[in-house]
């Protein structure tokens, strides 16, 4: 979990506003595709930054551009032109440390956002910084890898399905947005698969493996928490603060939608305190099982430490010992020694030591 | 307990408002009861979805309309056109993991809840799925599975007992949330009455059996938490949000209502401190177990350690040791022994060891 | 401690307003005392139910009515109908479980309340429902069994000592709030001492009596939390939402009375934080015993472990052992064996476990 | 320190507004002294009570009276009508164990505060009442005991340094205050010399005496956490409240004293979480101490646990026992005893317990 | 880290605005350096106060007055007179323990700020005093020692980078502004690396120098959390609070750096939470060790303790004892003794010891 924000070491100094790519590159080339839909219509298809220009004139349809990879700041800083983003905020789309962030501008909303997905089997999240603007008749979304994130949407476009293609780029807005959170949905949904095992494991029996299962799970729901409450006020603001680039009939949804954040942000407070009772188990039932094992030292030794000593006495090599002649006095030792094991017994019955 | 929603996995990427059930099916079909009352009027029947438009026709009535099962998402549909629900709406009854909410329409105002029941035996909650809609002169009720569970409501609108036929269906209405609300306090009653059992017990014998029973009250807390407080915010908002589909003489009894909220949310959040109470003297008294066992340990070990020492040296078989021919040297070795052991019990009863 | 509210189970479905007694019979009889005031008048008599509407015809006076013992449901409808109160607030007068609450009505003031009391020698606390109401010319309270609790009171009134014959309900009605509260402020005073000695003790020596205590007192404190915190807004309410019955020079009053109440919580918060510190103390000071009583067996086992174990093997029986025969070798395995303990003796120093 | 209020018990059922002294005695008699000064002017004299009506005449000259001693309610209620201050208040001055508060009145201001010291040898805090008034050409100071507190104050008077002799009563008092808040300063100073010279020993070797100190700063802090809020608050409002009592010049000061009190605040936040801190380091350390110390005791006992039992068996007085007779016999076992002492030890190298 | 204020002992009493020097001093003479730019111009000398006054007529350019050093309270004196700085200002100049704040003037605007330095080899973090005012035309720094923090500013104005020579002193202070954030962003990156290194470490075998790293870096996050809680609050005003000595074109930037000081924080935060984790595990981890080596002791002696007896029991000295005469006696004692080993190790291989 990338925690930690990217090196800033080097950038420190550098005029605010400067177009520096502030991640680790994890893809090759800088993808761009143009989907141009309205309701009959549907075209897709990957583009040169040198066309984007004349494609985004046809004002009839609603275009979105999906820009997969960052690191090429030179198409970025073009793109931004095309646009008029201004210089700070093609800082914030490069900068995949970037928390999230909702900016409201004359010509456009911008929105910073990250993707997150869980992995079953290392039990970590990986997360992708997800930039997002939308205005007119067009959104453009910004990702760091994953060009068919979005696939589910394109088809639904494709196929005509719901309302999207009757609604404008404030309803895809809401469309990409929602598909994010049912994301997060679908995180909880696995990690509190996770979780829930967990927490029935540990009663049973504490193991060094869990420590380390919880100590992970805390990390990700601590870095989760960063993400999810600045996402639940972007959706706040969206619904409350009024731009003319949002329609009033798309309001309900993005109500909708913020009902959903909440709901999800509960979901992960409730798992965080679900984590700190897990926790607290493990720590009860490492004191228990530390208990019982010394439990078990504690009357093995009680036992046999004084009749060890019986045994002890009578192998001195004292000259004149009496009991030593006694015809029976092997046998009374033999017999002290039980009466001692059955006294103990007794007296541990009584303090309910086993 | 459902704490996670369920599986959400196969719901991504569906548009929003599409009518689909998110939930186990609980009945095998569904069913609607519709009951009819004036001040001298009651009726109660069991109808299909095609006569219900005809029914509401008579306005001199008010209607209470009582779903049962919610897995048919077509007859849920139907329902929703001839009330005129919006798709939104009709998705957050058929999601049986949606939080509590409220939401104010011109025509009808919404309620999302839960019904919960606590079982005695397994110490777990159950609980159920409750929308609620009511409008000008009807209330409609959605349940996943319990068909009796209004019975005592009924009788008293049969019986014509209180004001309850008098009053419009915002009084209904109220009557519903304050059954559901009394319901709390009856599960408070009687999970306050375990945790209270399980107070005494904890302090006097800390054991395994306990520590997992904390753990489950625990999450019962959590989970009950995360149902309460929105439904207190529910009552609020109902209480101070003026809506004409609520009379003013009705408010006062809102205002009750929320009074009891805030009463049952005040319990639960004692229950939550006494239980963190609980678990600290239990991880108390398992440390003090520890002293104890350990404590007999030590006694046990410091007094036979040394005497046994003395043994082994009178049994060692140098052919010069003086003290073996001695006449009275078995019973001086005797001396030194039972010396050191009052030497050491004053010892320990100075340390105030027992 | 009755932080459970009294059991609802057979209340739930009765509709709202019915005036049901929900608490425990604490009296055998409903006993009305009527005092009636003025600058130069003092009377104070037993009457009946039927008398009271004649008696408070006389408005020269300032009437004050004690009831005590709520069981008997028709005398309190009674009193209700002459009075003028709603069904659902004389419902919150027969519940002796209710929190604290406030309510204006045009008439009058009603406030519900609690008395504690706390008991040194069981260090439980013990509180009685009291409601209050207060209009322009009369102050009713509800007491549910101490009968001479307002003593003083009555004879600060029957001594014309004050201001308070002068003074209207309004007035009284401060005193009685004041009164309640300094009541709590002498509870605070006596666990404060119980706490402090507590305090004490635990850091000296913990044992398994003072932390029951500890969770005795956490408990208290809980509870009385409960309480406190809407007796506080009760009495903000009181000074800050102007109402006509209270005149304008009683507000100076209230603004003290505020401030005292203020105090209380802050002591009560105070002694919460203090009784974490004091488990802390608690727990760490038992981790200190079990690291002495560990260090003892320590010590004791490691000093004569290896010293018996040269014993042993000097007790031996092989046919060649050279040392059995030497002349000083029993004084070489004394000589040996001190050595051991004189360097164990110093590496415990070294360590610094003595 | 006194934590807990003066003892109440006495005190219940009293008219309030009644002047009635509520502490300790700890000093003989009541003194006044009465300090004039305006640009050129300087005198101090003690003064008796029944001089001070005359001697407030001179309207010319700005006045400071500072009463020393509270327990002769009959003086202080005098000043309080030659002051015309109201009953209520004056109970404010005589109840030494009142909490900080500001109270507005037209012909004067009054706040209620506390001097505190801090005893660096016994390790706890001493406060003192201090009760503060200003009016038009006045300022009355209300102490329990040190009447040289303000010295300092009177001298920059005398020597007619800085600003103090141009300015009026709200500069005196803005002084007065200041002061006292410098006071707090110094005991930060001290404490958190004590509180990080603590955490440096905590560290390297936890003891009792470190757990008692920890358990008593503990308590300064929540003792001193409740007279610096309200301090905080009092600050805020003689700040934000605007009073013809304060000059316009003044307020700049009045800001800046509120920085100042801000920043004592935050202090002793940072020192509450740095003793957190501390006690965590000292319930770790302690287990640390305990696992070094088991360690100690396992490894010795498993080392010589085995070979002891070695020497056990060939101690045994079998009449058959072939290995007796050998003539290596002990040879072996003494070397079978070593290559067990070699295993154990390479087995807890591995286990890096050493 | 001076979590403490410089000793005030000696302040105490002084009047409020008197300019002293309250710190350390760390620098032997004040250095003025004055830096003067436009469009195409830049000088940048080193000025003695004298000249000061005279330097700043010039109103074409911007000037700015870098001051290192500052326990001369002359000099600095003298620059609060050239700037009109009230006493009260210079004096939270001089006071290098002042907590961050901010301070709006009609002439200029004045933020005291920290910048903060974080050691990677001593895990300690070294703060500097930064106060900052800026007028109309001109900007003033006052640093404690560092005269060289700016040179990477002073280069992007020397060699006319970005936009900075273009805009006004406003736009020059808030690149310091961003400066010292930017400087917070390489701490967190540093602590960030150190503090993740140290949870894996603690995770896998805690020791004694991870305890009091943790309890280092919890330190230094007490730390730095004091410090960065008011800075987000200066930029916080900075960006709402309207002053005509900010340009509307700046307020953009100022967006900007409140959105990096939340980013910031939030960090911090994380690492907090993160820090907590690290305990937990270092305690349950502690935990786990103890009952390992507990369980390796348990295992050793309840496998030899009950064989060493039996051993003992045949090493008694009596004189019948029949079993020592018989001719397998030897070994039918070894055949017991290996029956109970094994029977040992079966039931802890049942209890899941090893």
């Amino acid at each position: 979990m990338n925690l930690r924000l990217p090196k800033k070491d080097k950038f420190i100094g550098i005029p605010p506003g400067t177009p520096v790519f502030k991640g680790e590159k994890k893809t090759d080339k800088v993808e761009l595709k143009l989907i141009e839909y309205s309701e009959n219509f549907y075209s897709e298809k990957e583009i040169q930054i040198s066309e984007l220009l004349e494609l985004l004139k046809d004002s009839a349809k609603i275009k979105w551009l999906i820009v997969t990879g960052l690191h090429d700041t030179k198409i970025i800083g073009q793109i931004g032109e095309i646009f008029n983003i201004k210089h700070l905020i093609i800082e914030d789309i490069l900068d995949t440390g970037h928390h999230p962030k909702i900016d409201f501008f004359d010509n456009f909303i911008f929105i910073a956002s990250k993707i997150i997905d869980y992995n079953e089997t290392s039990k970590t999240v990986h997360s992708e910084h997800l930039s997002l603007l939308f205005g007119k008749d067009y959104v453009v979304t910004f990702l760091e890898q994953q060009s068919d994130y979005f696939n589910k949407i394109k088809e639904r476009i494709k196929n005509n399905s719901g309302r999207i293609t009757k609604l404008g780029p404030d309803y895809l807005n809401y469309t990409v947005l929602d598909y994010v959170i049912d994301n997060y949905y679908l995180l909880i949904d696995k990690l509190g698969y996770d979780i829930d095992k967990l927490e029935e494991a540990v009663a049973s029996n504490p193991t060094k493996e869990q420590l380390s299962l919880i100590h992970k799970f805390k990390g990700v729901l601590i870095y989760i928490n960063r993400l999810v409450k600045p996402l639940r006020d972007i959706v706040r603001r969206l619904e409350t603060e009024k731009s003319p680039l949002i329609k009033e009939t798309t309001y309900e949804y993005l109500r909708d939608l913020y009902d959903h954040v909440v709901q999800v942000t509960d979901m992960f407070e409730s798992y965080r305190e679900t984590l700190t009772v897990i926790l607290d188990i493990f720590i009860t039932s490492q004191g228990n099982k530390l208990n019982e094992v010394m439990k078990v030292l504690t009357i093995i030794a009680t036992i046999f430490i004084p009749i060890t000593f019986i045994a002890g006495v009578y192998g001195m090599n004292f000259r004149f010992m009496p009991e030593l002649g006694w015809h029976y006095g092997y046998y009374l030792a033999l017999f002290l020694m039980i009466a001692i094991v059955i006294g103990m017994l007794i007296y541990f019955k009584r303090k309910k030591w086993f």
